[in-house]
């Protein structure tokens, strides 16, 4: 094997194979050459063979079967086509979905439905156990007055192995910048706070997280809505036309497998968004809630990671990725760091100290990357699943999207196809799915639904996408 | 002893005894006659007579010394007088105070400094180490799935805890009127947000606890303040006069031990009040997080015990009584409470599931009422110590409330003494207060301060009121 300069010999190879499955000569269900047979035929070492291998299996493009070796999965091939990119109005709206989400996310509350509509990956892909010891010890030693001096900004222990965490993505952020919140949401709603005025113009990507939407549509805001790539993110030309057009004082932006696209902002893209932020002086709030979930090999950066002005506020949690229920999230936030901590202490006060001081403690000694490796691939697993699932029930004219990390696809499903129907349709068959509407300023793709993959696969999960496809099928006259 | 109708013997006894007190028979240092003295000359059991020295002790107007007996406290004779009630414009008034109670509480952050202007009593008072081991027991036992199950309105085992206290009060209030918050700090702030738009008018008291300020500041409100007495709470007349000359759209009070007067409404007012605001349908928002730390023989009612329709949000916590840190209050939101949920989901989801099990666990096994018993006697002893101190060290001029629970008093100083040039000096003494501004839409009570009693007094304590004293001394003029 010729060696590839700047690049590391298992990379390359990895690189070699995805190339293959991607011009379809290894096909899903193929196997791929054997460890010893590629070790010899390229003259390198089994080790290195197996490091491509497990590369290509974390994002999932590959998998193991027990004794037999590895099979191309189902990942890029034979799937729907993905989705083109959004196209919302060009002017300004109010926003009205509120009452849409809470009917959504209501009926999905049960535990007997099949939750493709949930928000949330399953409890069990989580340390839980490793966490209550991590609590147990950390409160036992605890000093009571940490619990005064523990208000906003929250626990300087946490704070620094936020900061730690920032410096081993390649960037600094002060502490100081650092304060903690009741998980992401809250960031994001006191970032919001810090910088909005009611009738206040914001934008946000097309279709968007809808508590973005929800916050809009609460403090009196006005939503304009960017064209949002199934793969690249938000457009940046569209942006900055409505950054010309309109008097825009604030994004609101998931940069890493956003939500619900999966969407991943190329680096460049990101550079270029903070440029482009920083000239007309209009603060990015970050929403990262997803980026420790990737495929790839590395974490993709967040935008803050080109910020040198302290205009981006970057919001992040635990609930995703270690401690789901502990609410404990963080913000990063620039230039308005003071603003948003005097919100925290005027609304909330402070986040839970118990829950502080046990991810502080976890984060020293539980094994946090060990944990991530085995969640990115149960997720990386479980995506491939869903997505032949989809590809095997769901009508032709489906389109799919393939995101690199977290745990949702978005399904574009026949024009014909009304998505608060099937929804209804869906949950008296104990399916729940999480229609497009939600993720819409003004209630649009109807005909597009987001699913979840955070729960480990089974027959069941695999009846419900069978189910689903049926109903489709059905409605899409 | 002749036997009272409707009184039980202690109580009778503790009465008769709080009345030669407070006719100055008995007078501050006076040994109160001896258990068997009184057994004997009254016929009645020793039992009976240590119940009501208990009862007088609990209330801080008696105290004991080892070996030695009962004494008067100094609690009710040679303090100043009571200040009288205030008297707030009748104007609506736009709020203009954030800034300044950042200052104040920033200032007050050092543990070096004596914190006779803190927000919080002294951590030590609470059972932290029995609350780390209902933490450790419920979290090892935690059903993963609690984790989302648990989102808003949250854990259903503290929510029927929470419920059963109702219960207990001689009232009841459905299970699913409880939403849990993260402090009851955030139970206010949602319930201001359900029930007003920007532009609104809110009555609140005068002095009022700042929080309530700053919610109105931020939410773009206006206030009225309503004339407070510091025995009795919200004046009824005076509110009857501003809900018909204004169009307000909610009351914020604090109907036990309010902060910073320290005020209980009796519970003829209490009625009163939800009365006159059903007549006008104008909701309260009932901040009653004191009420656990009462010093009379029980718990005083709040106003939603009287509530017949719905529009009392009963909102409290465990941070003053139980778990300071934990970040767990709650709101029984009446005819409110879809529309609180529904805030509360779309802001910070839910409250810490660590926190909320680990109360509901030790509110089952832990002896709440037994640290409730130990932490109210601790409170009225330090109060009896503040009182003294003020009395011994402040100018004659001084006016000092005499709260029955709680942890705060308000001081009335001469009226040309500046208590936010005072504040300063205190603060380059490391002693922090309270600046009466803080409690006011408009920075009114410029010569009034909040003083602090939730810490065991010490030297150090009565040094810092001596030295506020003769500070107070040099400035009245």
């Amino acid at each position: 094997m010729v060696k590839v300069p700047g690049m590391k010999r298992y990379e390359q190879l990895a690189a070699e194979i995805s190339a293959q499955i991607h011009a379809g000569v290894l096909r899903p269900g193929d196997r791929v050459p054997s460890v010893r047979k590629t070790s010899v035929a390229r003259a390198i070492s089994p080790g290195t063979v197996l490091q491509a291998y497990g590369l290509l299996e974390d994002r999932g493009e590959i998998h193991t079967r027990p004794r037999s070796g590895y099979y191309v999965s189902a990942h890029w091939h034979g799937l729907p086509e993905e989705p083109a990119i959004s196209r919302p109005p060009k002017n300004t709206t109010t926003v009205n979905v509120s009452s849409l989400v809470f009917e959504v996310l209501d009926a999905a509350k049960s535990k007997n439905i099949v939750p493709l509509g949930s928000a949330f990956p399953s409890p069990l892909l989580f340390p839980m156990e490793k966490l209550a010891r991590s609590l147990s010890t950390s409160m036992r030693r605890l000093d009571p007055w940490i619990t005064v001096a523990n208000l906003a900004p929250g626990s300087i222990e946490l704070r620094r192995q936020i900061a730690r965490n920032y410096l081993e993505s390649g960037f600094a952020v002060p502490t100081a910048e650092v304060i903690v919140t009741s998980g992401a949401l809250e960031a994001l709603n006191l970032c919001l706070m810090a910088v909005t005025r009611p009738g206040d113009v914001v934008a946000i990507e097309s279709p968007a997280f809808y508590a973005s939407l929800q916050a809009i549509e609460r403090m009196g805001l006005k939503a304009v809505e960017i064209p949002t790539d199934p793969r690249e993110g938000v457009n940046l030309a569209a942006l900055a036309a409505a950054l010309d057009k309109h008097d825009i004082k604030a994004c609101w932006f998931m940069t890493n497998f956003q939500n619900p696209l999966g969407s991943l902002m190329p680096d460049a893209s990101k550079r270029a968004l903070v440029e482009l932020l920083t000239k007309h002086d209009v603060p990015l709030i970050e929403d990262d809630v997803y980026a420790e979930l990737y495929f790839g090999s590395e974490r993709p950066k967040p935008a803050k990671a080109f910020d040198r002005k302290g205009i981006v506020m970057h919001c992040s949690s635990f609930s995703k990725c270690l401690a789901p229920g502990y609410r404990v999230g963080w913000v990063a936030a620039g230039r308005y760091a003071q603003a948003v901590e005097q919100l925290k202490l005027s609304t909330t006060l402070s986040a839970s100290v118990p829950a502080q001081v046990a991810i502080a403690d976890y984060l020293k000694h539980g094994g946090y990357q060990h944990h991530l490796r085995t969640l990115r691939h149960a997720l990386a697993v479980q995506q491939n699943s869903l997505l032949q699932a989809v590809a095997t029930h769901f009508p032709k004219a489906t389109r799919l999207t393939r995101p690199r990390g977290g745990y949702f696809v978005w399904v574009e499903l026949p024009p014909k196809v009304d998505v608060l129907k099937l929804h209804r349709l869906a949950l008296e068959q104990n399916i729940s799915i999480a229609p497009g509407p939600m993720f819409s300023a003004q209630r649009k793709f109807h005909h597009c639904i987001r699913l979840n993959y955070g729960h480990p696969w089974s027959a069941r999960m695999e009846g419900a996408v069978e189910k689903l496809g049926e109903l489709v099928e059905r409605k899409k006259g």
